[in-house]
């Protein structure tokens, strides 16, 4: 039996009008959806419900939030062998992911081991949280010739003066943690009035806060990006 | 009467499969779509066509790829104005851009003529083309704590050893000029294995060159991106 194909699709940020008509296609027509579920929940679902094929059956990967990494790879590669045993039996296989494929997502845990063994593999690009973002404030993130930096801030906090000085367009995913001091040098740098902070874009709760608004704030939510564009 | 709305629309890189749904329920509905032209021709036009209501008025806007800012500024300021006059007759208008609004768009440029005149609009993100790139080389652009940088290579040449000591993932758009000089600053630090690069993503004649494929070629072509990711 001819194998089956796995394909990584990005869902967009939140909104399930931001997909793309290339996933749905795949979404329309496909065997079996996986899903990253951690706390029993997935926003990634809830966005492609609506366009996964009736019979297609859904099943939840768990890919919990914990920081053990012999623990963590421990749950990916009996992630990535559960997709294995269905493409196997010949079955088209998605996995989704919030956003887009390329950054931060879920998928680059496992596709080392499926796409290493050989299976076939297509992956779909989503829309990404920092485009959406500049989109739902109207601002643009770069043009003519800027420069723009994407940072996951809870893992750079110590650099952070070197891209606030650096870059015309500074784009700081997951600031939930030490953003009293992030606030600080922001101040220092005299740049309040060019950020704007996003908190779960596209989903029911959203919420954006504009230059000094953002120090009212003093524990943003999981889901939070901060964009500082020195040029508006 | 009522004034129309103007949609600023991110039609994604190349293939018009990846429009959103979003894009595709405004563009079903639309009175006037206005798309950029320059020498005649329209690669957004092309990838949106098939989704345009049959009755929605299709207008061509002049964006000249000429140096002389003042020259530039006349055209985008008669471009703006153009769209101004269809909107306070009432009607909803499109202006689709390559990729996403975001990033280096078109839009960029009319767009503060047409919010500072107080019209309503709004911005559908697209599928940027280094999303569109890094899913058709199946690699990802960035894994948990890493940074990456967005440069127009064009107008930082004297920067670009900076960029590669600095950063994990580095995505250098416009590397038709000076090439020659590129790749020499990427072997001298040795990076030509971690190279990608895509001509035409999305496109008819799309092409992909990996590692030293790259040194084969000795100008690029225009859309023309090159993405270098220290850790694969």
């Amino acid at each position: 039996m001819e194998y089956g194909k796995l394909y990584a699709i990005g869902v967009g940020p939140g909104n399930s009008d931001f997909i793309t008509i290339k996933a749905v296609k795949i979404l329309s027509d496909i065997d079996i959806v996986f899903y990253p579920e951690s706390n029993g929940k997935s926003t990634a679902l809830n966005i492609v419900k609506e366009y996964i094929n009736t019979n297609a059956k859904i099943i939840g990967l768990n890919f919990p939030m914990i920081k053990d990494k012999q623990k963590l790879n421990i749950e990916w590669k009996k992630s990535s062998l559960e997709i294995i045993n269905y493409i196997k039996r010949g079955a088209n296989c998605a996995f989704i992911t919030l956003g887009d494929v390329s950054f931060y997502s879920t998928y680059s845990y496992i596709k080392d081991i499926i796409a290493e063994n050989g299976y076939k593999t297509e992956i779909i690009p989503g829309i990404t949280s920092f485009s959406a973002c500049a989109s739902y404030a109207g601002i643009s993130l770069a043009e003519h010739n800027e420069n723009v930096v994407i940072i996951p801030y809870l893992h750079n906090i110590k650099d952070i003066k070197f891209y606030l000085h650096n870059f015309e367009s500074i784009i700081l995913m997951k600031v939930y943690k030490d953003f009293n001091y992030l606030k600080d040098i922001i101040l220092e740098n005299n740049l309040i009035e060019y950020c704007t902070m996003f908190s779960n874009i596209g989903m029911e709760n959203e919420s954006i806060f504009k230059g000094k608004e953002i120090l009212n704030i003093d524990k943003p939510q999981y889901f939070t990006t901060l964009i500082i564009r020195k040029t508006r």
